[in-house]
């Protein structure tokens, strides 16, 4: 593995794999007592935590964590009237974390996220996962059956293309929850009881041209491969919808993914996840989603990004225009979604104007 | 489960399930002692076995199973001419057991494959596992990142359309392999000490739209839903390849699966594949599919299937047309396939009058 030197007789690295390339993500409106049970694995690495709410409120973070913290004040100040696009008591305020990194990964988290223990009784280092997993490639555009093939003591099964067997990049690692599922309100009403205990032991990539539900409490990306898509959208205070921040994002990157042959993977890792959150709130925020993505995921599924758009900026513009045009009919809510979506990749180039550069020269050199 | 009575305080069903609408069809050279080590899944249900090779040699099956047995003799008698389109001397002739079969459901499995065991070391009843698969829906259009829906434990996640939660009817259950996988020859040269000990817990649909390898070596299928379109092609006695038989039928199986929005599932159950094939003979057999798969597979992605082609015996006539005009290009082994084809239809019909009238029926009425 890159970056990794192990020590004989010991599993553990002594290098933490992309130390100095990753960042941890984690919006919160509490004290981070839950890192201390992440501190084996989160301390070597830094932490970007996007306060969210009360901006006077002081935010506890564990002794030894490496940190810069910031709140609405910060982001106001930082954004000036681009700060419209990001997203106010509710957990989408994350991704204004991602827009301020400096680094090439990402890997955000929730703070009622605990360390899961995998079938042996071991604590399941998910961070090391989901690195494992952006590291080696994807299989997005045929299924192999034996599930990832670059993982030890697996392959390419018969019948699987050769030409194929190189893989794509891997833009995004997307991690799954033992004991709470990450369900809707209405299934956490149904299903009150209902807990994951089931460890399936498989990383896969989501096949070209299939959509899926990417919840954001435990995900990792790549951010200069897709960082500039991975937009949580306007939710929370002042906002008729909550709860789809992730699944907005989700379906953007998955659609340039594709646009793009990028891979998306899920799979492991787990985290613990230890607390539903209450499913009469959740209702409240979710509801109408619940009737907008019944349109919204058609939309998706028959956007076309045309080929001449070769960076992730110029997909996401399409994509925010695309949205204006043909959801803005729903409701108005999606235009100025679509408008904030616009002010999204503007704030993004302006405090990313290297790689932004980059990308565009790229796009010219194509 | 439908067709269930259970015994209070056991797991074991008091009648196997479908006992009476399923067949288990196994191709075979040699005495089938296997039968005994399945002998407490299996004996309740009716087995064909299609013997391949010389006729003249009496295969032995272990007593106490009910059978019929096809040799090549019976099966020139029963089809004539049209037997020109089953295989010989290669596995391919197990498809004229679902020909012949009276059944809606069908199970074939090679005799070298043995019951494996699960994590807790208790032995898989792997056609129970198939059956409830089969029993249950498939979520061809949109992907749940928990896995089956339908499984005790889980559900739909946060993000999954409502209006999808119902399903599409599953036609296809692939079942997988512990030990020996199911590897081509130049990945069998490879990694000859590779076993796959990994117990992934899962089943999952294959997206519409995504092309997998199929393997026969532990295969169910709803033979009235798509049986029709299980042919395993030319292969083996006096044709340039072998071992894509299975392939074969599962690129045509899946596109006419997508094209009738019926689903195909991967994953459990496993069994216990005994003994790797020889990589040399095997690399003499797919050496021409190698390359050809190159095309075979871009084909497949690409073909759309017109609205009007609703039955299964319509959609396969299209596709041996196409075959013949897209693929024939690349070597006259295929116009003979895209004929075999129609004769394996013509023969389908013949032997299965009334669901093809059923389906004549079916096709007018929409």
């Amino acid at each position: 593995m890159a970056g990794t030197v192990t020590v004989p007789g010991s599993s553990v690295p002594s290098t933490p794999l992309l130390k100095d390339e990753l960042d941890i993500v984690i919006p919160t409106i509490r004290n981070l007592d839950f890192l201390e049970m992440w501190r084996p694995f989160f301390q070597p690495y830094h932490l970007i935590i996007v306060q969210d709410g009360d901006p006077t409120k002081t935010i506890k973070v564990p002794e030894g964590f490496d940190y810069e913290l910031y709140n609405r004040n910060d982001i106001n100040r930082i954004l000036g009237p681009k700060a419209s696009c990001i997203s106010f008591k509710d957990s989408a305020c994350r991704c204004f974390g991602y827009m301020v990194s400096k680094k090439k990964y990402i890997y955000t988290i929730d703070d009622d996220c605990f360390v899961a223990k995998d079938p042996t009784g071991k604590d399941i280092n998910a961070l090391e996962q989901h690195i494992k997993n952006l590291l080696s490639p994807s299989t997005p555009f045929f299924f192999n059956t034996l599930y990832d093939p670059y993982r030890e003591g697996a392959d390419f099964v018969r019948g699987y293309p050769f030409s194929l067997r190189e893989g794509a990049h891997t833009a995004v690692s997307h991690g799954l929850w033992l004991n709470i599922p990450d369900y809707d309100a209405p299934t956490q009403m149904v299903k009150p009881r209902e807990r994951n205990s089931r460890y399936v032991d498989a990383v896969m990539t989501i096949p070209k041209g299939t959509l899926f539900p990417m919840c954001g409490m435990n995900l990792a990306f790549d951010r200069e491969l897709i960082g500039a898509a991975m937009y949580f959208g306007l939710m929370g205070d002042g906002q008729p919808i909550g709860r789809y921040d992730d699944m907005w994002a989700g379906w953007c990157v998955k659609v340039i993914c594709d646009h793009l042959s990028l891979g998306v993977k899920t799979g492991l890792p787990y985290i613990w996840h230890s607390k539903a959150s209450n499913p009469f709130v959740n209702l409240k925020k979710e509801y109408k989603g619940i009737f907008w993505q019944e349109d919204i995921i058609p939309f998706f599924q028959n956007v076309t990004i045309p080929k001449e758009h070769d960076t992730v900026q110029k997909c996401y513009i399409y994509l925010a225009d695309q949205v204006k045009e043909k959801l803005g009919k729903i409701d108005p809510y999606f235009v100025k979604l679509a408008d904030a979506m616009v002010t999204w990749i503007e704030a993004w180039d302006e405090l990313n104007p290297s790689a932004s550069a980059a990308a565009a020269e790229n796009g010219k050199a194509k």
